[in-house]
């Protein structure tokens, strides 16, 4: 098979950038490893820039997020049993929409579909080759059967754990890393969520999330240690745990029931560079990993997708390489502050076992600050909402 | 002898308190452990808050100050060997002036003489009594004999060493505490400055600051290991290392010669609560130390005398004791915003001992953040530039 563009990984960052070039006339292959009922099962993030939003919509894939996603005008941060907001359309004019990646990548196989697009999913031993010459292909197995994708370009969007990455020689690889020592225990229950707005709560015995899905799905964290295990946490005990860590008038109103998902979530910094290796480029968490607190990961894709898409349009269009050539310094000067607020969240919220009283005050602190401070709070919110492309 | 308020130490702070008490009428004593050629010999900080400098001028200390100090609008941040500036003016409407701790010391020292107010010193075993009682008093020895001052106050801006902080009970005091790693080696020499405005620098090599007292007067200080002495330093040696610390452009034009004085400070963060016990009241370094990054030091003892002097001059006019029953409350809510910007400012721009490449690249990032953000460099900018008392 010959295709323009080879993309490894069928999840959402690999279908979008598909659907886009779709739209400029380019043509591209998916190759997916795992079944794509388990792809669209993964439960993944809910909160969505504003760039990613309308990078969506210039796919045409805005309009069952327009109806169902919640637009977040704000959100609250607490410490010491304390709570203030954040309000983002005041301090910087925009809103993040709570729409999860679970609904993304769902419409993102159904316009995919629509269109006409191959992915292939079970696609195995996926193989990249002549990534340094002028006429790179994919090698994979499917069914006990090899077959070859010829092409143009190479897209890793197949995850930290993906080939692609691995592909780069080790020594034009640079790579940094910071992993945290806790993790997150996340639950999904069939309960109004406690508040509109997301609740990011420290507190001494760790940090909480209060998240949400829709009106009648909640998504709650609470900081672990690493060598908690999920079975280890009754529903009760989790409950319990919750409403130690949020403020008061929060776990009195909060509505508990079974959880219809419980796992644990390490959390880690990562980033490869460079992000581009002859006819390779990575995108997303195959270049790049954030800790959840910012909700920055898919987000963070999508500026990756936005980026390249406007790369190979240029050069199919244009013959103009310049996007191509540029794509890696681009991606990763938002990929470094991206992944500076990300660190600076989860280190102002979380407990470290290693904290210090003089720390832990640091940390309230820097909320006071927050709670007080108009350009502290504009600062904040201009991550949140997230940074220009 | 008999007084109002008995001032331990006869620094900057306890001088300006005795200052502004003296205008309202209200009698203080100050005993200084030191020869006050000692104290006026001492080499501190440089730069006054907007809140600092009208301090001063509320105590009538303003007038060779404004002569010759120096405004400055705004400061120089540097990365990677880039170098942004960040606009106080611009950002937050107001500049910081820079007037040597030594220059405020002297003009302080000239008032009290010239409003014969009483400053003791060499006043050796200084010892607080009855500080839970209605009559508090503090004994001293000079030149071999015992002297007791009965008075309504004791204030205690004796430092982080001095005796007053060890008179609140152990069951009473809570401290907190970071040490960081290193120290600083700095040196003043009789040069031009290389620039105007300060120069921040991180580097990997390690931090570097560019300050200055006037016009040919430079002060430039070089983060070194704490296992470092002063007199391992050869002026070559320190000009050289400052040179491969700071941008190029700066390296280029910096003007060298022989160091005037070179020593080598540790860097320290320290808050001790609460700050009034009985009829004590902690002001400046005896509650609390900053490291130096930030240079908040000398301001936030200014603050203490602020709070400390609205609360005694309105029990000795009004017999309203609302003032000083709140001063360690509002003391210390600014203090930990202080502490807080002050440990970020040093966080961000020194090299530390377990740090990783990941690490280096949240500096770095920090740094590229500040670069282009205005909400950021507000943030910066008004707490350079000082909180609001």
């Amino acid at each position: 098979m010959r295709t323009q563009v080879c993309i490894i990984g069928g999840g959402p960052s690999g279908l979008l950038l598909a659907q886009l070039l779709h739209r400029d006339g380019i043509d591209s292959v998916i190759l997916e490893r795992r079944e794509r009922a388990h792809v669209l099962g993964r439960i993944r993030a809910g909160v969505l820039e504003q760039g990613s939003v309308d990078l969506l919509r210039r796919a045409s894939l805005g309009e069952r997020m327009e109806r169902e996603g919640f637009h977040h005008s704000g959100t609250y941060l607490a410490a010491a049993n304390r709570g203030f907001r954040i309000d983002f359309e005041a301090r910087v004019g925009k809103s993040v929409m709570v729409y999860g990646q679970t609904e993304v990548t769902r419409d993102l196989y159904a316009a995919r579909d629509a269109a006409g697009g191959i992915v292939i999913d079970r696609a195995e031993r996926v193989t990249p080759w002549g990534l340094d010459s002028n006429a790179p292909s994919v090698t994979y197995v499917r069914d006990g059967r090899e077959h070859r994708v010829a092409c143009d370009f190479v897209i890793g969007c197949d995850g930290f754990h993906g080939v692609s990455r691995t592909c780069i020689p080790k020594d034009v690889l640079r790579e940094f890393e910071r992993v945290y020592p806790f993790g997150w225990l996340g639950v999904l229950s069939e309960t109004p969520p406690v508040s509109h707005e997301l609740i990011y709560a420290n507190h001494p015995r760790g940090f909480a999330l209060c998240s949400m899905r829709n009106d009648n799905l909640s998504r709650y964290y609470v900081q672990v240690q690493l060598s908690d295990r999920a079975e280890g946490w009754t529903d009760a005990a989790f409950w319990d745990e919750l409403k130690r860590r949020i403020p008061e008038d929060a776990a009195d109103r909060l509505i508990t029931g079974p959880s219809i998902e419980k796992s644990i979530a390490p959390l880690r910094s990562y980033v490869a560079e460079p992000m581009r290796w002859g006819r390779l480029f990575l995108v997303g968490d195959a270049a790049h990993i954030v800790p959840p607190t910012g909700a920055k990961g898919l987000n963070l894709a999508f500026s990756d997708v936005h980026y390249l898409h406007a790369g190979l349009a240029a050069h199919y269009r244009d013959g103009d390489d310049d996007g191509i050539d540029r794509y890696s310094h681009r991606a990763l000067a938002r990929v470094w502050k991206c992944e500076r607020f990300s660190w600076s969240m989860t280190t102002m919220l979380h407990r470290f076992p290693d904290q210090s009283p003089f720390d832990q005050r640091m940390q309230e602190s820097e909320l006071a600050w927050l709670e007080t401070s108009v350009a502290a709070q504009t600062a904040l919110a201009e991550n949140y909402v997230g940074l220009p492309y």
